[in-house]
């Protein structure tokens, strides 16, 4: 048995959602390094042109790669996923996994009649990335924007420790009257769906309340989990022989904003963040 | 009596918020033209720096003026009114008002006892502008940012004729939250409130549900309708003579997602925007 070094991986978001991303690989993955980057001075990336998405994801890629010396790369982040991975892959040269191709494929083997549910931000609908993913799998899949649940995330509106019980029933509500919407559009569509795809990092806070909410037999899908299950998938044979010291080595740097970022990181993140170290990528 | 020419009146957001500081101008002056720009491409502003922010501002300023001809500007964005009145003021050579002064000047006119609340947006609360605004004049004020009700607004979950109760009454609750905690932050600091601001264009839509939910003797101030009052009085003198001719006069441009703008538009409006025109302003 040989010991080597362990393999550092660089995990990079618009913001700080990915975070969750980060969270189900160090779970599966404890004895890597890792590299975490937040472009969180440009985001939010959904509401900027393709052109622009893929020249900040390519930019903050190269920042893990050539400067922090990443050998794997996780795009935690839908919309760079949908849109940047094209250019994130010529940007670097090493291998790279986003969040979308996973969680569909998780939704592939979850389904038994091929019909699919993604909840997701407006800019992640938009782009039909989920869609298209699941057609080549030759799975129907219906999308919608919830764009309340990240505000919800942000603000802790959940059962966390400190909850407050009318904040957390208006989360509940809230993804009742979702998952509601859901159910009409999927039975006007004539789809019967067996499984939910969570298509955006910010639900995995949310995973429990939505798998109490959905209707009996719905399997739940977290694109985070899929996405690191795949990432360990593809790195077990470097990772063997590797050992963990414990607590695995991690760096988080953000463009900007690091004060919210250390504020709710922690919450995303499942343990403290630590110092935010704040790194400029240019305009 | 003379007939003169009416007045064209420049009105600027960095998204389509400020629609409601226009519907509060066409009430009062239906007789003046109105141009409106929405800097859809390059919100939102409240996560960029106070540099950049005039900027940008200071560029669609002189959009309005130097190439629509606008002789009066209403900055109708809490954002670039704490941050960039003063680069728009050296942009431009017509007068500009913002919506913060005339927010705060109404909350010294209504209180009694001087002690204020502002609900803003997490950027405008950042910025201590109104806090600011509100000093000046002797008012002690507690401001409190309250990320959902935007989101909230924009996904239409207000009491219009197509309203789903459910949908109504989350954001009914989350207004009752917001106001609990605001209550228990001023007893905290020994104030007792008698004034409330609105703080953000996309409130005046929440203005009735917010009414009914503050505690008895608060009253509500909407600095949309401030604004629009103030720019009624400065240009009063200008108005007279002039006539209307029925429904204003009114064109609208936005630098990006013209979509969302056209959808969503005439809810803030109160009447349809009609075709949104794109408009590049450069990166």
């Amino acid at each position: 048995m040989s010991f080597s070094t362990p393999p550092t991986i660089g995990v990079f978001d618009s913001g700080f959602g990915g975070l969750t991303v980060l969270r189900a690989l160090l779970r599966r993955m404890p004895q890597a390094r890792y590299v975490f980057l937040g472009d969180t001075a440009r985001l939010p990336y959904g509401s900027k042109s393709r052109r622009t998405i893929a020249r900040y994801a390519a930019e903050s890629a190269q920042f893990l790669v050539n400067q922090q010396g990443a050998e794997y790369l996780v795009i935690a982040c839908n919309t760079a996923s949908a849109l940047a991975l094209d250019a994130i892959q010529e940007a670097v040269s090493v291998p790279v996994l986003g969040v979308i191709e996973p969680g569909a494929a998780a939704a592939h083997a979850a389904s038994k009649n091929g019909d699919v549910l993604v909840m997701a931000t407006d800019a992640t609908v938009r782009s039909h990335a989920y869609a298209a993913a699941c057609q080549k799998r030759g799975l129907r899949a219906l999308e919608k924007a919830c764009p309340l649940l990240v505000p919800l995330v942000e603000e802790g509106w959940l059962p966390l420790q400190e909850a407050i019980p009318q904040q957390v029933e208006v989360t509940e509500q809230v993804i009742r009257i979702y998952l509601q919407q859901l159910r009409e559009e999927a039975a006007a569509a004539g789809l019967t769906p067996d499984t939910l795809v969570l298509g955006c990092t910010h639900y995995p806070l949310l995973r429990t309340m939505i798998e109490k909410a959905v209707s009996p037999g719905v399997r739940v899908i977290d694109s985070a989990e899929s996405a690191a299950e795949t990432a360990a998938h593809q790195l077990a044979a470097r990772l063997e022989g590797t050992t963990s010291s414990g607590e695995a080595e991690l760096r988080c740097f953000a463009t900007d904003s690091i004060e919210k970022f250390e504020r709710l990181g922690s919450r995303f993140l499942g343990r403290p963040v630590g110092t935010v170290e704040l790194v400029d990528l240019g305009g």
